[in-house]
């Protein structure tokens, strides 16, 4: 039987996870997997959280130079987060030859282009399913399950975080606040927050995942990201009464015009597939050539399934003689290569409050007319001496709207509370 | 650059796919997964196939001889349907060394045993991810994405023709007969549809799918096997009124008991993910030890989704060095070595004629409690001088329920319309 020998970096909620799965599915492994995988090394200088998952003493490194010259180490887990410590680790054990598994997003994000380099001279593998949408298989199934197809459309709730207030937001109507404050409380979100809620979190994934998808390295910095902040509690709600439903949405798309990349909050219509994704659990909707519309749903973060998408990775590696690199263009200078598109198209809902007077409504749809922007829905609702005007247009394009925006604004017309996307 | 030549037995819908994708997309497959896959070979008798996808002559085979022995094949895929031409032509390359690709759920259901053992023998592999739920990889998923998990459950809407009927019945209030025949005449139903609507094609595909879930050979015979032809739009609206969607279900399930396997119409709440998986879509939802809930959505049938899953076969042949097995214990007497579940829990769903007469309804309760069935809902509604009774139980048991129905009938309070199974 082969015999694979694992080292885990940091055993934190991730790393944890994944060692209580190698542990104690040891002999399932064998018995299925016809692999014997023992982790053989762990770093983690915790002693509480050593302790607390039974690690024995003996298994315990005290540096990273223990595990890069152990010979019975075949693949090395990283899950410290960050990347200044983690990129070194991980190039240490990669010059050594070792398989590297990894759930640390901001480090592929950021340095895959140098690692894959390192992982290739030193024919060595380099494996990250954990790193984005948690359990849900989406890396693999870019790589190995629709690879056939050109991907046209990849859309994607992303972040536990973000979904889990935005759905207590509009499931119980509560204000952004007070539903960041209880998801901190019930740990779906760290005391410092900007992560998830400014879409950090989500862009380091749809960059990973379109550079799969495209097939060309897509730098973060080129994702438009915008976070859930300053979403206000009365727009989720009149969207609602309209059918539509928020979502921090990850949307990446690739025609003869470009590839556009972004993360803002979006107004999906409820009958989406994606609409109903709710709480922590997390879903990309991609669509192919061939094979047409495709959904994956499931637990978006969280020991188990994290943990979860790290012993596949193990088990994957294992299986292959040879390591599976990615499918990209890992080009030094994607900025110059690749054509972003930013101007992109899409529908919009905006809430303005207007003066109540005769005459203004027409001004104010000439406003939309001369920049070709035509409107699908309209909804007033007298408040005394003001009135609220809920807009939802056609498809138009980002740059229509910033003009008309601004024109609305500087007229005696209107204001502009707020400007959301809506993606069909 | 990796040559792959390929030969494609039987042009119909989904070869006539896989034909198109490969040839459409052999530069794609050049640039991005390194691999340059030409059809070298076809096998198809019927000319107006050929001429419709322009094949060129000279790739027209005139025998299943020439193929297996053409040193310039690497790959086959069998296409044909049916079990007994195709299991001699795939052991005939198979024997060759060639790998096979295969949508056959059929060929796959009954001679897997067979096929794999000679794969092995001859160093070929064997793929057939597109013998079940068309595009969606779930075959895929089962052997490299979730095989960290022991999976406990598993609930799929496998079959298109029977999801579009029951779409149909449900959003349309039209008949089964009408919606076959609607069914038939958009080409989703076949001249003869028993194969769909009394659930083998269902039962072949859960016997694959749940043998490399729960690592063990699951013969197609040991399926519980109920189509819908004998549902009923008027209990599909009842069901529909308390907040249920019917769909043609596989389920399998597996515990310290043992295995279940059944495929039959089921009544979901609205709120589960499968219930809004509609028409020709499919979908998969599993529960696995680690990963939790995980679900997987898309196009069921059709040539280009399920030649996608074959082309992606073909290319995840092509990047390993040695075939993928599947993972389970491919015994001889799998009869004798697995223990099966028939008396399974559920819920149930029942409508029943009632003489609406004083003190008839507690008599019936005593019935129900004679086989501690416990009562969820329960609705009269009186029609002259007989009543309509609806009623869902809480979990019981298939034996219980199937006493209490012979009792029910046996007496002259009450004559059971319907029964039907109820899945959380």
């Amino acid at each position: 039987m082969k015999k694979i020998g694992v080292a885990i970096l940091g055993l934190g909620v991730v790393g944890g996870g994944a060692y209580r799965i190698l542990t104690e599915h040891r002999e399932f492994y064998k018995t299925t997997q016809a692999v014997d995988i023992s982790v053989e090394c762990v770093l983690e200088p915790n002693r509480a959280r050593l302790e607390a998952l039974g690690v024995p003493d003996e298994i315990v490194a005290n540096n990273i130079a223990e595990i890069a010259c152990d010979p019975d180490v075949n693949i090395v887990v990283e899950c410290i987060g960050g990347v200044d410590v983690a990129r070194e680790y991980v190039l240490d054990v990669l010059y050594g030859g070792k398989s590297v598994v990894t759930s640390n997003k901001e480090l592929i994000a950021k340095y895959y282009h140098e690692l894959e380099r390192t992982a290739k001279r030193h024919s060595a593998g380099l494996y990250f399913e954990a790193s984005c949408v948690g359990g849900v298989p989406i890396i693999r199934t870019l790589y190995d399950g629709v690879q056939s197809n050109k991907i046209t459309s990849m859309m994607g709730i992303i972040n536990g975080t973000t979904n889990y207030i935005l759905t207590k937001m509009t499931e119980e109507g509560t204000s952004y606040s007070a539903a960041l404050k209880e998801a901190q409380q019930l740990g779906y979100a760290e005391a410092d927050p900007d992560a998830d809620v400014e879409g950090y979190d989500a862009a380091y994934k749809l960059s990973v995942l379109s550079s799969l998808a495209f097939h060309t390295k897509i730098p973060y910095t080129k994702v438009l990201r915008e976070g859930i902040t300053g979403v206000c509690e009365e727009d989720i709600a009149r969207g609602k009464a309209l059918g539509y439903r928020l979502k921090l949405l990850a949307v990446a798309k690739q025609s003869e015009e470009g590839i556009e990349v972004r993360v803002h909050p979006a107004f999906l219509k409820k009958e989406h597939p994606l609409a109903s994704v709710a709480g922590s659990y997390n879903a990309v909707f991609l669509t192919g050539d061939s094979v047409g519309d495709l959904m994956l749903y499931g637990k978006g973060a969280g020991d188990l399934p994290t943990g979860s998408a790290i012993v596949s990775d193990i088990l994957y590696a294992a299986s292959r003689v040879e390591p599976r690199y990615s499918t990209f263009k890992n080009t030094a200078s994607p900025e110059k290569d690749v054509k972003f598109v930013t101007d992109f198209a899409s529908s919009y809902y905006m809430r303005l409050t207007v003066n109540d007077k005769t005459g203004v409504l027409s001004k104010i749809a000439a406003i939309f007319g001369k920049y070709n922007i035509s409107i699908l829905e309209l909804l007033q609702t007298p408040e005394s001496d003001k009135a609220t005007l809920v807009i939802v247009t056609h498809e138009t394009h980002e740059a229509a709207i910033k003009n008309a925006v601004a024109k609305l604004n500087a007229s005696e017309l209107a204001k502009v509370e707020a400007v959301l996307r809506v993606v069909s």
